[in-house]
């Protein structure tokens, strides 16, 4: 490698999120350095950055080299595989890290591990930050959504990188802030993820009904939901929802999203929100129920059978067999989604506050809101109304009690209730 | 204490439990030392075998000549509180103990630490068991369901014991039977009250919709669920809710029903078996939704502020307000009370299953419907259904693909769809 002056930042873990975090960082005008065990992902990335414009991206194939081409104090973000991975990363680095530098774990690790690193590495003199990072691939080299916890002097030592590197929100600045101690950035991401799974969990039920009872075709769907993403839903997941339904199939006739196998896998942020709720004596229906679907929705086969099984049984059609108004439906439908919403956010919020109590983490649930209005998946106007309702009192004890979102349950209802009994059949 | 001859079995902890087990092994004809680190508990034992018939029960004060007194090889009953109760109960026994001796921890532990303990005592050269026993005070006394798990060479020195002093049920034998190896009697047990958890839920929901939907009197459902206990839902727990409709409160007008605060707290089972739910991927949402409304319960506080806001911004009682058919709601509140009672089970049947195979445990789950049909709180007609769908096929993939179940639930559709309609409003 040529001789470069010594770069602000380092990133290790090559693979899409982390080669497009380097470049984002390195396209803001931070020179970073960038390592990877595997060396042809450092090649592929110092390769790209050329491309996208000559960015100040540096790639070693050496640790040694890597970390010591990084300005003291050093601070490095791993983007790694949670859980061993992770550990063997740090003790890599930490050979020839030095007192006073800094590790940044950017994954979905579970935030017990990340209080566990921190006193580790904190007996080497390093500081330790877990730092959630929302937006997918395209976040990442965009402006992510960022959550930041640990040592708040790592913090302060990046912060000016964070906050150009992140989404940027008019009238409510970059997506980031520095959550709290310990493995709150982990905590928070964690939830995100599950209030994430909840949120598709909804808009797949929407589809359902508005498909099986409203019999609606993609061309009315499609349309419903843009008609929606103009309101009171706009929304990341609402958008691409939308597009979904005006993709034909290229390798045969129809719509893709009618070809798409109902079946999915999981990661384990949801699985570990459903497990804390528990822990924490919270509520959390729709987290649960989003992932239960998931796990049945993994059983293709045994539904296939059992489908089989219900049918020849005599199993009728009840739901599909009502008379439907679509208009009123498609209606009603975006009320009781949005209604439900609001419940699925009040039971991310209440785990977050939960487990701010516990641990002393002194979390504030509006500037969460404000730091997930960009760059994240579940980035929508909604998290507008959750600043503003904590803005009027940072004590709410539940969102569903806030005047405002009381009063737009209150004014749901009868839609809500009319799109159950439709369920119902 | 007087010198006697050798006895049995041993049994420390005389809490009401401890103290009801050690009498009924008495009852049964099997000579039993009794010991209590409070020593009170010991005469109040010792005292009660006088009255309940001299039975064979002899109280120690001091954990060595309590060890002393029992057979070779000894096997000693643990009734204390799970967790660190017991670690200290076993350090004071294994003290005096010898190898060959069994310890057995009779308790709600998490099957995890009883392995744990398995490990530990062997080393020791002591077996171990950990049973779980149903039954609550009463069936102590008279006959529990056990699910005694760990060590069988352990299992075969008591099953003389365990075969008497469980429940009998006529044709099916004695509520007990060797579960598997390890914590797979822990496991049981805790999947138990899981369902328990949901049997209470569902009941709760079938009440509260007789109630505010279908307006009906004290008096109307006791008629109700008296009516239901002759049919398919022949069980404890329905049986006792049909009780507890015809007791006046003796301290006020009215019934002891319409005073009872709604709100419940809860031991650890149900938790645990939510956040195994979703270690092993199964989807448990009976079970989920029982322990959401315990957790919901318990903000009794939070909810009044809530009613008073929402009933202020215009919230009315739709559900209150329908037209209902008296006679038909009662008769598909059952049928869908019923649906889902399947559904319960085929939740916690599928856990257990889960668990089986990732632990190599071998359960035998048509046994485990068997052993609950006596002693237990689920106790109930309904499991000698299940026990016959595990013997038409014992790899069912799930209760409800057996080919009743699926006939029991068609049948019940319409009824139970009907009953959401209501709750809907």
């Amino acid at each position: 490698m040529a001789q470069q002056p010594l770069t602000r930042i380092g990133l290790a873990g090559l693979a899409v999120m982390g080669q497009n975090l380097a470049l984002n960082i390195a396209d803001k005008g931070f020179p970073i350095s960038v390592y990877n065990r595997t060396t042809s992902k450092v090649d592929e990335t110092v390769e790209r950055a050329k491309e996208e414009g000559n960015l100040p991206l540096y790639g070693f194939h050496d640790p040694e080299a890597f970390v010591k081409s990084i300005q003291k104090p050093r601070v490095i973000i791993m983007l790694v595989k949670a859980g061993a991975p992770v550990d063997q990363t740090i003790k890599a680095l930490s050979a020839y890290l030095e007192k006073g530098d800094c590790i940044i774990d950017g994954g979905n690790e579970w935030y017990e591990n990340t209080e566990r690193r921190e006193k580790e590495v904190a007996e080497l003199g390093l500081l330790y930050l877990g730092m959630g990072v929302s937006g997918g691939e395209e976040g990442a080299r965009r402006g992510p959504s960022m959550m930041p916890g640990g040592s708040i002097e790592a913090y302060k030592y990046i912060e000016d990188i964070l906050l150009k590197v992140a989404a940027q929100v008019p009238d409510s600045g970059p997506c980031v802030t520095y959550i709290g101690k310990g493995g709150s950035g982990n905590f928070v991401k964690m939830i995100h993820n599950g209030i994430e799974y909840g949120d598709m969990q909804l808009i797949a039920e929407a589809y359902d009904v508005l498909k099986s009872v409203g019999k609606l075709t993609n061309e009315e769907l499609q349309s419903a939901f843009t008609e929606w993403n103009k309101g009171e839903l706009l929304s990341f997941l609402i958008e691409i929802t939308a597009d979904i339904f005006g993709i034909k199939d290229d390798k045969g006739d129809g719509y893709l999203v009618d070809k798409v196998l109902d079946k999915t896998g999981m990661k384990g942020t949801g699985k570990w929100t459903v497990q804390q709720a528990a822990e924490l004596s919270v509520a959390a229906p729709t987290i649960e129920a989003s992932l239960d679907a998931r796990f049945l929705s993994g059983l293709k086969d045994e539904r296939v059978e059992a489908a089989k099984i219900f049918k020849s049984g005599g199993f009728s059609d009840i739901l599909t067999d009502q008379h439907v108004d679509k208009k009123q439906l498609i209606d009603d439908v975006r009320k009781a989604l949005y209604a439900a919403k609001i419940c699925s956010y009040a039971q991310g919020m209440n785990l977050i506050r939960a487990k701010s109590v516990e641990k002393g983490w002194g979390l504030e649930l509006g500037e969460l809101a404000r730091i997930w209005k960009g760059g994240c998946i579940i980035r929508a106007i909604f998290l507008d109304r959750i600043k503003q309702a904590y803005d009027r009192n940072a004590n709410l004890a539940n969102l569903l009690v806030d005047p405002e979102f009381a009063k737009e349950i209150i004014d749901r209802q009868s839609a809500w209730r009319r799109v159950k009994g439709k369920v119902a059949g």
